[in-house]
C-alpha cells in the first residue's frame, strides 16, 4: 500500500484504504472509541483507533511515538479534519520517552535555546518546520532566478591557504606539511577569479567567522549567497539584487502562503527600484535630523543603521561609501577616488548583502592593498589572475540566514538557522 | 546598447550593431584588414577590426586580453563562423601579460598541475569549462529531482563539537573556550535527526577528510550530496540513486550535447534497474573466478574493486556488507545480524554512493557504538534523538565530485574540481 501525507486526504480518498506515517501527536481516550492526531511534515490527519492498538509490546504508545496507521478514510464530525481514517492496524515504530524537554505542540512554550538543545523535536512544531519549508523553497528560487540571469553555480575551497580578505577572526588549523589554514570567511577572491573565463557565477555555502560576538544577528557559521559576473558594474548587480528579492517574496507569497501565515510574517512584495540613499546623505541625515556626532569618513555605526532603518523601513540600499571603509577589492568612483561604487543592502536597520563593482586592474589592486595595510606578496596568487586580461565586474554577498529573518519576521537568526554555532553553542 | 553572447549572433541579426564582450582569442594581422576571434563563455565570434583598434594607450591588444567591441553583423566567409562582427570600436579593460603560464586555447598542451596553478585562465578552454558547465546542470537537475521526491533542502553545521561518525582523520580546531571542535567529515547525524519530523531530507555541500592519500579520486574537500528518508528502506533509496542518475544523464544529454562532446563523454543513459550483487556473491566470485585470496568479512581492495567493476562495467550496487564493516548507524539485516541492510553505488571500480537503512532503535544504536569501540558519552545529543519517537530511515551519499568524473569520462578528480585540495594543494 502506498502511503499517503496527511494533505493529501480529500474527496476522492472517500471509502479507500490508505497508510499513514508519522507522530503521535495527541491522544483522546473516550473509552471504547479513541482517537489520535497523527501528524507528519505535510500535516495532521484524526485516526479512529481501537484502545488495544495504542499498545506495542506491552507499553503504552505515548505522544510523539513514531507509528504508521493503515485504514480506510471517513468523513469525520471534527471541526479541524473534515476526513479521518478509521484505523485497521496500528504498527510502532518507536515509542517517545517521556518527560519530553520541549513540546513540539507549543501549547507549552520553552526557551530558545530549550528548543535548540533539542532541534529536531522542535521542528515537529508546525511553526517552526514552516520557517525552514520557507527556507528550502527560498534556496529553490533563487537558484533558478539567478541560473535565469545566466550565472553558474559554482563550489570554491572553504579551506584556504592564507587569510583571504586579510581579515583577522578566521578559523585557522593545521593543513598537512606544518602548513597553516583558514576556513573561509567568503568566496570573495575565488569567485573574482572565475569571472576571467566563467563570466558569471553563484555559489550558495556555509562560511566561517571567529568573532566573538553576542548579538541576534551573528553567527560563527552561516550561510552566503554570492554572484560575481563580469561586465557589469554597481547599479548592475543592484539591479539583480532587487529583483531577486522581489521576484523571491512574490513566488513565496503565492506558493507559500500557508508557511508564511503559521510564522506570522506579512511581508509585503517590495516594489522596484528600492530606495538609494548615499553614504554622504545618510552622514548628512543623521547630523541634522538626528542631532548624531558623526563625520563623512566613519563607519555607521548599530545606532546609525537603527536610525536609518527606522526611517528607510523596508528594503533600501546605502550606496558610495567611503573606499577606506570597504574591503581592498572595491572600485573608487572615477569622479572621486575617495568614495567606491560599493553597496550595502538594508532592511531597515538589518545589513543583508554588501557589493560593488571591483577593482580589475591588478597595479592599481596592489597599491589598494598596500594602502589597507595588506602583504601583496601573501596575494600573489590572486593578483596573477588580474595580469591574465581580467574583466571589469561587479558582484554581491546576500546572508541567507539574515534574509530568512526579514521573511520569517523573526528577531533571532537563530530561528532560522537548524543547528547554530555561536561563541556558546557548538552541539547539536 | 545591449551585450549579446556570441552563440547569439544569428540570421536575424545581419545588418544590426551589437556589443560582445569577452577575450581575445586569437589575432590574424592581413596588413589593412585584421581579424580577431573574441571568445565569451557562451563561444567565439569573428571580429574584423582596423589596425589601430588593436592598441590601448600605446600598447598592443594582446591575446587573451580582456575586450569590448561594438558593430556591425555581417556574414563571413569563414568556415567556423558564419557571421561576424565588423568594429566600430573596440574597448581594451585589461591587457594579458605575457607570457602567459598556460596555453587556454589548448593548442599547446600542459601538465594537469601547471593547469590548476592557473586554474581561472585554464576555464578559457572552451573544453575545461564544458566540464564545470555539466556539474552546474548536473546540481540544478538532481536538486529539482530531490524536490520533486519531497526532500527539503537543509543546511547543517560543518563545524561540528564531536567527532561525527567516530571516524579519526577528521581537521581539528579551537573553538571559543577553549573548546575542540573538527570539519564535518559528513552530515550523517544531523540529517538522520531531521528525519524525525522533516520527513526526508537533502543537503548538498562541502566536507572534510584529513586522509593523507595520493590517488586520482580522493580530495581533502570534496563535494557531497545527501538525503536521508523517514519510512523508507535499503531498496527505496536504492530506487531513488538509480532513477536520479537515469534522469540525470538522460537530460544532460538532451540538454548539455556540446559540453558532452566537448569533454569527450560518451556516456549511456544506464537501464533501470541498476544491477544488484551481494557482498557474498562478490566474494565468491572473487574466490571462483579470479582465485583471490578473501573471505566473506574482508573489506574489498581497490584490486577486488577493479575486477568487479571490468565484469559489471556501468553502474551497479553491492549490497548488504557485513555489518561490522559499515558504520555504527547501519541497520543489521533482520534474517542474520551479521549482515547489514547497506549498499555501495559503483561505476566499474569508482564508488560513488554508499547507504543504507540506518538503526533507529536507541538502545541497540547504543549497542552497535560500543560493539564499533566508540564511547556513546561522546554521542549523548546524538541518542537522544532516537528516543523522542524517532522514525525509520534510510539515506546515502553521494560524491560528486565523482559522479562528475564519471559524466566527464576523465581519470583525474581534480578535473572536475575547480580548486582541488589534496595533502600537496592548498592553493590558489
Amino acid at each position: 500500500m502506498e502511503r499517503v501525507y496527511a494533505n493529501q486526504l480529500n474527496e476522492s480518498m472517500l471509502g479507500k484504504d490508505v497508510e499513514v506515517a508519522g507522530w503521535v501527536e495527541d491522544v483522546r481516550e473516550l473509552g471504547a472509541i479513541n482517537f489520535i492526531i497523527v501528524r507528519d511534515v505535510s500535516g495532521g490527519v484524526q485516526v479512529v483507533v481501537e484502545p488495544s492498538m495504542l499498545v506495542s509490546n506491552g507499553i503504552k504508545v505515548t505522544r510523539q511515538s513514531s507509528i504508521k496507521v493503515r485504514g480506510r478514510v471517513q468523513r469525520s464530525r471534527s471541526v479541524n479534519y473534515p476526513f479521518e481514517i478509521r484505523a485497521e492496524s496500528l504498527h510502532t515504530y518507536s515509542i517517545a520517552k517521556h518527560p519530553l524537554p520541549i513540546d513540539p505542540t507549543g501549547r507549552v512554550s520553552a526557551s530558545l535555546d530549550a528548543r535548540l538543545d533539542a532541534r529536531a523535536l522542535d521542528l515537529r512544531n508546525p511553526r517552526v518546520a514552516a520557517i525552514f519549508k520557507l527556507r528550502h523553497n527560498t534556496l529553490q528560487i533563487i537558484r533558478r532566478f539567478l541560473v535565469e540571469k545566466g550565472f553558474i553555480e559554482v563550489n570554491t575551497p572553504k579551506i584556504i591557504g592564507s587569510a583571504s580578505e586579510g581579515g583577522a577572526n578566521l578559523f585557522k588549523f593545521s593543513y598537512f606539511n606544518n602548513r597553516q589554514a583558514y576556513l573561509a570567511q567568503s568566496p570573495q577572491l575565488y569567485k573574482e577569479q572565475l569571472t576571467l573565463a566563467l563570466d558569471r557565477v553563484f555559489e550558495i555555502a556555509s562560511y566561517y567567522r571567529a568573532e566573538k560576538s553576542h548579538t541576534t544577528r551573528h553567527l560563527n557559521e552561516f550561510v552566503s549567497v554570492d554572484i560575481e559576473a563580469a561586465y557589469m558594474d554597481a547599479d548592475d548587480v543592484m539591479g539583480i539584487a532587487e529583483e531577486l528579492i522581489h521576484n523571491l517574496i512574490r513566488e513565496l507569497k503565492s506558493k507559500c502562503s500557508k508557511e508564511l501565515s503559521l510564522v506570522g510574517s506579512d511581508i509585503d512584495v517590495p516594489t522596484l527600484p528600492f530606495p538609494k540613499v548615499t553614504y554622504t546623505q545618510a552622514v548628512e541625515m543623521l547630523k541634522k535630523e538626528y542631532n548624531m556626532s558623526i563625520e563623512v569618513g566613519d563607519d555607521l555605526s548599530d545606532h546609525a543603521l537603527r536610525l536609518l532603518g527606522e526611517r528607510m523601513k523596508s528594503f533600501y540600499f546605502i550606496v558610495d561609501w567611503p573606499t577606506a571603509l570597504k574591503p581592498f577589492y572595491i572600485y573608487e568612483r572615477d569622479d572621486d577616488p575617495r568614495f567606491s561604487y560599493s553597496f550595502d543592502l538594508q532592511y531597515g536597520a538589518l545589513e543583508l548583502a554588501s557589493g560593488g563593482k571591483r577593482q580589475h586592474d591588478a597595479s592599481r589592486l596592489r597599491k589598494r592593498l598596500v594602502e589597507q595595510g595588506l602583504n601583496p606578496e601573501e596575494f600573489r596568487d590572486h593578483l596573477k589572475v588580474f595580469e591574465w586580461g581580467m574583466p571589469p565586474h561587479a558582484g554581491w554577498g546576500l546572508g541567507l540566514d539574515r534574509l530568512m529573518m526579514v521573511i520569517c519576521n523573526v528577531k533571532n537568526v537563530r530561528e532560522v538557522v537548524l543547528y547554530p554555532r555561536d561563541t556558546e553553542r557548538l552541539s547539536p
